[in-house]
């Protein structure tokens, strides 16, 4: 792969992005991603995947509109882009965009597919797509609709308009703002939290919160069911037990209840 | 009833919580919660009840997790906590919650499923149940998916972090942060106001929201039948009547529309 | 016409609203609004439709209450006055409200049907229905609800508080909170940005906004047809074209996509 450069480090995929001159989503690139995410279908080992970019100025600069030219082939490279945001939406491992440039287009459609997006002062969120007489591809005006209503989405879909990563964590764009000079120190506070847990936790939160996004009663019943079904299972009563030994239930929960946690899991852990 | 104690003060119902050592919901305290939203039912001179805890940390810890035992009693228990969380939402009164302390858990849910609930510095809300091997089991990430949107609802789930009032209301988790030196004053405006309306037109509204967040389209037919309805009572052309002898629809709307609305009042109970 | 007064300049009819003396909806005004809306069924040279008051202290007080009187009559108007929201959900062309008064009521849900919305701090929203003992009539309630969620639109509707531009823009009420100082400059930029886009790219825009909010997944895939019918477009070769000669995918992009757009559309229309 040349687009793409993939570590693996402690249950977590850093997936490196260099497609020179401007990240452009071309063909290759997003037959390359697609590759990437279907092979981790079977991987129990891999929880989160963290995409970056190796350029200075673009995290992806947009999809490749030479792809856009009314021909069969271009028709079927914009199919596969859309295959892309899909397979992001559907993966089962915790996807993160860490956006330290400009993200338009695809590109910002790519950071909505993400399950979570950090931004620096750096990075720019915008759908610019009708300069070019074309509407969103990548459920850009769909997450757009959803996430900013009506008014704003229509503001930004028809200004075409460049966000701040603050302007984006507001609207719901994004995750969280976080500036450039303390993003290594954020992810490696978050990266751990995230990749401790086993896939089969992130993918129930995961079906959880889609469920709820979409019905509010399917949700609940989804919910339910897990809690009843993990009530039972052994490791919870192991996990339980030694909770409530290190603290759990008592006036320690004020103010510490992370280091009961942290206390529970180095007795089980170690 | 020993783990909560009520007052009944000008159509306000309080419940002051109490359960040492932390206030968890135990199944005590869960059955004497639901008991007591249950004998509300055809209450029509309770309007409004609020939720208060008496432990100086805890607002509700979170659920007995001794009840998630595995065996049949937990799980009945565990279905009664689920019970309680539908119950709140049906109530037919305006439920209030005031938090002055933590509220993790069960009892973060218990806070979303109220109607209005308020949060001073002292409060933190979080749903850490990951952390033992569960999901949450109250609509808690059901509520926050539809609140927070998908990414932070996953950020939270997923690290279980406190969040504070002014962040929870930035999120939606509460209504609004009060801080705990203005709190009184704060509910001595706001709950007069809300307890002055019939439970009939506390159920209306309550109705009308519940319908319009799942379906746009049913919400607002449900509106206008109520609307015309509403229209045509006496006590709506007594009213207006009233409102137009002491300025409404003049200028005096422009600065004082509250103090249009007082003196009708005033009229019309005086 | 007597209480509105339509000019059009550039693809965008500005009408003055005035009714004196408080910018009631009375039947007149409501008949002639609708009157206006319908006329531009066929128009495609009007892409923008910007509402403005000339009253000083009211940009719409609220429906004529002399309406709701219970009569045959009174209901009609009821009813005019609910087609009017209607009217304005799926009129063709974008609609701004521009409030540098008083909207409660039945101008607030004018407001909220329009698509964008920009207030100064002489706005003030509400809907304080409830104190003539009548719900909301125009989809305020909806609105509330689902723009605000449970909590916060509760308490809204039970208060019938009145809210600022600058909370009503953190609440999606409206798009943005303007100072009225800045107001003629900033619609100055915003307008012919809006108005240069054919009526068909607005209808489109507010199509798949319209179905994405109301589901997802229809939304994304009305989007993807929409996408691939454009991208096959003789004016989308011409364009893309235009933009590559002019720095498109190229680092000219970080720091300049506003004007390679702009030196692309000069190409094209010069």
């Amino acid at each position: 792969m040349s687009t793409i450069s993939v570590t693996n480090r402690q249950g977590i995929a850093f997936v490196d992005i260099d497609n020179a001159p401007v990240n452009l989503l071309t063909i290759n690139l997003i037959n390359e991603l697609n590759a990437f995410i279907l092979s981790l279908k079977d991987d129990r080992d891999t929880k989160v995947v963290v995409f970056k970019s190796l350029n200075p100025d673009f995290f992806l600069a947009h999809l490749d509109i030479t792809l856009i030219n009314g021909t069969p082939g271009g028709q079927a490279g914009c199919i596969e882009f859309s295959h892309l945001i899909s397979n992001l939406k559907t993966m089962k491992q915790l996807s993160v965009a860490v956006v330290d440039g400009v993200a338009r287009g695809g590109g910002n459609e790519f950071v909505m597919a993400c399950d979570l997006a950090y931004g620096t002062e750096n990075a720019f969120f915008a759908q610019p797509e009708l300069y070019i007489n074309i509407p969103t591809g990548g459920q850009g005006a769909v997450q757009f609709a959803r996430r900013l209503g009506k008014g704003k989405a229509l503001q930004a879909l028809l200004t075409g308009a460049d966000y701040s990563a603050e302007q984006a964590e507001a609207l719901n764009i994004i995750t969280q703002a976080v500036p450039s000079a303390e993003m290594d120190a954020f992810l490696g506070e978050m990266l751990p939290i995230l990749s401790a847990w086993e896939v089969r936790d992130i993918m129930m939160y995961k079906e959880i919160v889609k469920t709820s996004i979409e019905n509010e009663s399917s949700g609940a019943e989804l919910e339910l069911r897990y809690f009843l079904e993990r009530a039972k299972e052994e490791k919870t009563q192991l996990i339980i037990n030694t909770f409530l030994k290190h603290g759990g239930q008592t006036e320690r929960e004020a103010k510490d209840m992370q280091g009961i946690f942290a206390d529970t899991a180095n007795e089980l852990n170690g």
